[in-house]
């Protein structure tokens, strides 16, 4: 029997292969008529199915930083979200790029003059905020500043483990390490306890947003800050963020480790 | 039954989670022995899962530029690696980078002046080479220039059509397109053959390396071609390459889309 259905989709990809050749910014809830087909074609599971897969271009593709700006995670793509962050891959990928990162650090030169750093930044890096955004959604709800401050002045934010396998390694081998987070001043108290409490230590210096870096994005305000390190001759040898906000921009070190997130954007 | 499990893995972290601390360099084939366990736990079936997610961890971390060069794609990502560019994700990944694309291009606004210039690699951004790859162990073997050239020379790459599309619309808007490959000046006419025997047309000029070119890096060659783009008056507002030797670099332009490609590295 030939049918249509309908599918709520939030990819311009769909709606190009099947509907339209005019594809639409992501994300971007649509409303599809899939054509008249051979239902074996266009069964649930086959929409299930597609469903996964154009949620892991999604994700690939905010890797890769090739998504525009964006402020939720696809409608559709909820459940896949929690799913990739509650089970084994978010971990193997953490895993895969601390390694990359250890593996690098292992293989630079110190100079020895303890001017050798390496950039840290703080959420979704070194501390998971995953028991806020289980609260949240994962990244379907809208991000609230106001909520998620409440979040932080708990503490209560676990270590990433390879993370801070991967910190101890790197002090290990004589890395000065700056902390640079979004975070601001006045959360300086709650986010050293934080860091501290789950194993972090000896760091040279956590810089935090000061009253003239609001409203400015992160790549501008983290990129000053990295000038700043640089200025006063440290030499920027590594940088591990989870946002291309924390990578890119000037000062940028010799090497950048993305972390993944796909939780939330920040620009 | 307790027992222990022999798996030949391509993985450091899978070293590290299981056997030590000191991860290792990618892609380095490791035998593991999984330590005494419940055979729920370490049945083959999950073995054949923690495979396909470090394969996707490893595909991923290419992706987010996280990776050391390599020469091949690690030994046990071989049948992952096949399936993932010859079943749907690939394709997927594709049409969402190529919209991505036409959505930032339909944003911006021209000059009207005919400076405003669009740059693509071809092979893997315009043109498949995914047949060649196909005998060639879709990236296990080592690349050979000699095989490949042969290859080359046939100018039968078919399109990808999601760039095809994407091609004509970046057309459509006005930009001028410019081409820079890795290919050399004499594959020029069998490259501009095969171009346009598949649908591609108009570009304002192929860049193909010459013979001061050989030996230097993907990124240095194309950079300077870029700059020399810029040099000629012309605005750069967007690049598309399947290589972050394709993206990074100087004159990079307003925007770059990173097109998937785990069959291989090019510094």
């Amino acid at each position: 029997m030939k049918s249509s259905y309908l599918l709520l989709l939030a990819f311009s990809t769909i709606a190009t292969a099947y509907q339209t050749l005019d594809p639409l910014v992501l994300p971007r809830p649509l409303i599809l008529e899939y054509p008249p087909g051979d239902d074996q074609i266009f069964h649930s599971d086959v929409g299930k199915e597609e469903v996964q897969l154009r949620c892991a271009s999604w994700r690939f593709a905010g890797e890769a930083n090739n998504l525009a700006p964006w402020k939720t995670v696809p409608a559709d793509c909820g459940a896949y979200v929690k799913d990739y962050m509650t089970g084994k891959a978010y971990r193997f990928d953490l895993e895969m790029v601390a390694d990359e990162a250890a593996a690098y650090a292992r293989s630079v030169s110190l100079a020895g003059d303890c001017m050798d750093a390496w950039v840290f930044d703080v959420d979704e890096t070194l501390l998971s905020n995953l028991p806020y955004y289980a609260d949240h959604g994962y990244g379907l709800e809208v991000f609230s500043s106001h909520e998620f401050d409440k979040w932080v002045d708990k503490a209560m934010a676990p270590a990433i483990q390879s993370s801070l396998k991967l910190y101890e390694e790197i002090l290990r081998l004589g890395f000065k390490i700056f902390l640079l987070t979004g975070r601001t001043e006045g959360q300086k108290i709650v986010t050293m306890e934080n860091l501290k409490k789950v194993g972090f230590r000896d760091w040279k210096q956590l810089i935090l947003r000061g009253v003239n870096d609001h409203g400015r994005t992160a790549t501008m305000y983290k990129s000053e800050k990295r000038s700043e390190i640089v200025a006063n001759g440290y030499r920027i040898l590594g940088n591990s963020g989870d946002q291309w906000s924390d990578l890119l921009g000037s000062s940028m070190g010799n090497r950048s480790f993305k972390l993944p997130n796909p939780m939330y954007y920040i620009p």
